[in-house]
């Protein structure tokens, strides 16, 4: 059995349309804990924090660390990292479980806006609306008004090409998949993991890494369906253009048309939904 | 265009093969954020705290905040619950997004096992096997060894009869589901939402409220992919079988085997996969 990484072989029961039962061997995607910590401060005053801990699949645990403290606000600059090592950990088993994000003594990390900012403001308690206006506050990119425009016929392959380059999903059907594409339908980088978060932060700190940011002139494509999440994670990174193979929910688009983005959902089969902003798609 | 609870009405464009751009009316999930607060203490000496934000669909948010609590450890039983009640804030827009649980004077809130406990132990960092454990500690219930077992031709038509519960999926395309069936594949309580660990917990919540627990001679059966996470919360319910339309993840199945729940995946055109526990399903 070929196994590449990101899934493990499993032995299983198959039954069939006629009641049969076989042993047989199987592949499935690897979940298992990523923890986060940060490790900034001056010089002379280093100080280490546990930010998170992720359900992810192991691959990429630096681009997923740098993608996820950027997304939450955390760290702004890509010149603002020093390195991202996994911890050295006297238990064998876990040892690629824990990874540290170290910052340059002059960089500032963000700790008090993380997360629950996002959803709540202290003023009336949680709402769509209260959602969106923290993210407002917190990124620091808007998308571009001078975006090339992108053609129909070139958001139809997209999906095809996903595909073709989904390398875990082909064995183990269980993987989300996010990826960045030229406006001409050039695909630039694939990432995926068991949760659709984990595989957009892998991308965006991947993006952040090659010092891109703000990703601009690109097109992101999601696997699955678009969740407030997922539209928050691309607004932060100054992405403009998101098409989904799957539906959007409610604040997605919401959040989408605040940020000026485009969102189109249900590109398959050479269809597509557009949501928002659909300026920037032609039909020829 | 006709409105269900949970969906709502936007303004899209749809582009079909040919390149050609319509307007039209379209209807998407809602996602929207709820804020659960605990209100525990004794009858002199109360206090509120804001435990968790969950993007979620409204509609249930009791169930919900309970299922919530319940898999987290953080209440454990029935009689514990006084009242469940939408906060009644100034501010009408967000007023059905924050949910207050009550506890009555004698019952104790296990805040500090919520959340992280279940990934990492203090001992030795994370890793699958100490998140495995640290349910262990917490969970209240082991699934019945005395389960009934169930057929092939049983598990065959659980899927149709799913999709033909799923209200919101029907209109929008944008939701994960969750139901309870009997051995016989009587379908007893189907919950749907934007995310695959709240249609969880709501199901289990609405369990919770009946006094169910623990969930004994069900099958839940699961609309999407199995995580980690909803292996999890099915076993801090107790239940005993779970069956998937998607793949499960690695630490899905392992955690599963652990706690002697029989994993069914792919369960698809009358075919599944038998991940663990296969001694509870027969083939007439």
């Amino acid at each position: 059995m070929l196994l590449i990484v990101g899934s493990t072989g499993i032995a299983i029961q198959k039954c069939d349309s006629t009641g049969h039962f076989m042993n047989t061997d199987d592949v499935v995607a690897i979940e298992e804990p990523l923890e986060i910590r940060l490790d900034f401060g001056t010089v002379n005053n280093r100080q280490i924090q546990n930010v998170a801990v992720t359900m992810r699949t192991p691959g990429n645990d630096a681009e997923l660390a740098l993608g996820f403290l950027f997304t939450e606000g955390i760290i702004t600059h890509h010149q603002d990292i020093a390195s991202a090592q996994h911890a050295f950990i006297a238990c064998a088993e876990n040892r690629e479980n824990v990874i540290v994000i170290s910052l340059q003594p002059h960089a500032v990390a963000n700790l008090g806006k993380a997360n629950r900012n996002f959803y709540t403001t202290s003023s009336c308690g949680v709402c769509g609306k209260s959602s969106i206006s923290a993210i407002r506050t917190v990124s620091t990119y808007t998308a571009d008004s001078n975006y090339d425009t992108i053609t129909a016929e070139t958001l139809y392959h997209l999906p095809t090409i996903l595909r073709n380059h989904q390398d875990v999903f082909d064995t183990t059907g269980g993987l989300h998949a996010s990826a960045l594409f030229t406006p001409e339908g050039e695909l630039l980088c694939v990432r995926e993991d068991v949760g659709r978060h984990n595989a957009l932060d892998k991308l965006i700190g991947y993006a952040l890494q090659n010092n891109w940011l703000p990703i601009q002139n690109k097109i992101l494509l999601l696997s699955g369906r678009v969740s407030f999440e997922l539209v928050q994670k691309a607004a932060m990174a100054g992405i403009g253009i998101i098409a989904a193979i799957g539906a959007p929910s409610s604040l997605a688009v919401q959040l989408a048309k605040e940020f000026n983005i485009t969102l189109v959902g249900f590109l398959r089969n050479q269809r597509f939904n557009i949501y928002t902003a659909g300026h920037r798609i032609t039909n020829y």
